[in-house]
């Protein structure tokens, strides 16, 4: 399998976390796999899955919309595809001790499938960090390290320290295993492509993950086109709306948007993020009024999601657009309880 | 189909709730039906499901174990399986206002499934419950009520209201819908029944519910063998355990024990569990202790449970059976973060 830096297109050696010659990210080069319809075998470089149940969340109607219950996941997100493609190709590769930075969904994640592969595991989190994702995380058995200072201190933190950086941003393998979301939603659908795919889009994994699983089925031909790959952010976080749409926008100093997953202020993948929506999507900002009334929606329907979650529900009722959207439900309600 | 009561083999008439003639529980004549590969077309009575998207919980393996995650459906526990056969029943015959006593997980999905149908759903709590399962009922749309008194009492409140009593201790369809259950583990098996099956019990449901299941499919030669099924109760409360191993017990005024899901302390379909139990399988009890040190073991495998869950490993770990184990992991553990 070949990964390239997607800044340059420098190939990767081993297992460094940034291209040495730019900086920028990874990715796994796609085109080389043939298309499975066994969709574990689009990810030939894992030998041996460090499964804990993920994959083949239920897709369920309402409508003309299909909502993809992604929260089902064993962790109770959409994260564990990222997880289990990483940390299966790290075991296999003999890392034994990882670091990652996220008091949230990713770092229950990590933690919990550095567990079950029997890494350990050092979560580092902003000192002010609390609540049940912080809990969940130490239920697994990692170790949660607090830093003083900005959310990018954390991440250099977590970086320099002496275990190897199993970052769900940067690793090319986290991103790369959202990639089954997509073939999941086609398969869900009978083998078609919807005609909207609606992400809640904070660092970028899950837009730029799933874009790939898409163009891989487009370009081998499985489906007759991609998808138009619909963007949700909120009011106080929208670097990327921001972008597209040429709105006027200041990072906030703290986020204290209901929508507490959707945390990039300044997300590193954003010029990759911003050339994918230009070219199949669009962006849409949803407020929390927005927002609570969605999750409230929902909840009548008997679907309990976290807030974040509820952003494309929004989304979805402000645009209405024609044809099958599917409305991509990341995290579960049950972590917030 | 036919419902006859399990005691004295009358008929069901229509939607009563006990037997008319002595007060027994009404089961689904499974005999009648013939087992199809295709699971729903097991429950024939079912013309529109209302699905949130229930069934196919992974089933992952570790070592000579099973662990069928059955709390990853979608309110979190394996009641949902009951849910959705009793509410797509009941909503196909008209039924707009269900009442049902429990604080915990049947509460919780009943509420899901109720609002999910469109019903208004009232469900009666002791007025000391508390805790994020009784959250999560109200999150749904449900109304609570509490009730003074013993959990006798509230049941009786629950009975006895002007709402449809969609109990999920005696409605047939609930417990019947648990059948699915052990089709999925003979389906994960590929066609193959366990040796033993671990199930945590306390009100009966899920044993009576699972049983139903396997015999199906050892009548129609699906399979050459009923399982062993592990009833599993806590040192507080098991008045089955008591009854099989001729243990004293006295039914405690409170249950303190971290299995808070199971506190059943004298259920009405206990000679139903002791007949099962005594031909087919075998009880046994596990200590607080145990349970905390099989959560945390279950917990650093990635797997997160509620405690009354984890009571199953413990059991598994005291007898170590020989041949295939399963045990079924019945609530997710973010619910107790």
């Amino acid at each position: 399998m070949r990964q390239v830096c997607m800044r340059c297109g420098m190939e990767r050696e081993g297992l460094e976390v940034r291209c040495k010659r730019c900086g920028g990210p990874f990715k796994v080069e796609v085109e080389d796999i043939p298309f499975s319809k066994n969709l574990r075998e689009n990810f030939p470089y894992i030998k041996n899955w460090i499964s804990l149940g993920e994959w083949h969340t239920p897709m369920i109607r309402s409508n003309n919309v299909y909502f993809k219950l992604d929260f089902l996941n064993p962790t109770g997100s959409y994260k564990d595809r990222g997880s289990v493609t990483l940390i299966s190709y790290l075991a296999e590769r003999g890392i034994k001790q990882i670091s990652e930075d996220s008091s949230g969904n990713a770092g229950a994640s990590i933690a919990a499938y550095g567990s079950a592969a029997g890494m350990r595991v050092k979560i580092f989190v902003p000192s002010t960090a609390r609540g049940n994702k912080l809990k969940q995380i130490e239920i697994y058995g990692a170790e949660v390290i607090k830093v003083e200072g900005s959310r990018e201190d954390v991440s250099k933190a977590a970086e320099n320290s002496s275990y190897y950086y199993a970052s769900h941003v940067l690793q090319p393998q986290f991103r790369d295993g959202i990639r089954s979301l997509a073939y999941e939603i086609v398969s869900d659908l009978g083998w078609r492509s919807p005609d909207n795919v609606f992400l809640p889009t904070s660092a970028g994994t899950l837009l730029l993950g799933v874009f790939e699983g898409f163009r891989h089925m487009f370009n081998q031909g499985i489906i007759s086109k991609i998808p138009r790959l619909i963007a949700v952010q909120t009011e106080q976080v929208m670097p990327l709306c921001s972008k597209i749409k040429g709105l006027k926008y200041t990072p906030p100093e703290k986020v204290t948007s209901i929508a507490d997953a959707l945390v990039s202020t300044s997300p590193f993948l954003l010029p990759e993020m911003e050339k994918i929506v230009k070219e199949y999507g669009d962006c849409i900002v949803v407020s929390d009024e927005e927002i609570l009334n969605s999750w409230k929606e929902l909840a009548k329907k008997g679907i309990l999601v976290e807030y974040s979650s509820a952003t494309v529900y929004s989304a979805y009722k402000k645009i209405n657009p024609e044809g099958t959207s599917v409305l991509v439900l990341t995290g579960s309600g049950l972590k917030v309880l």
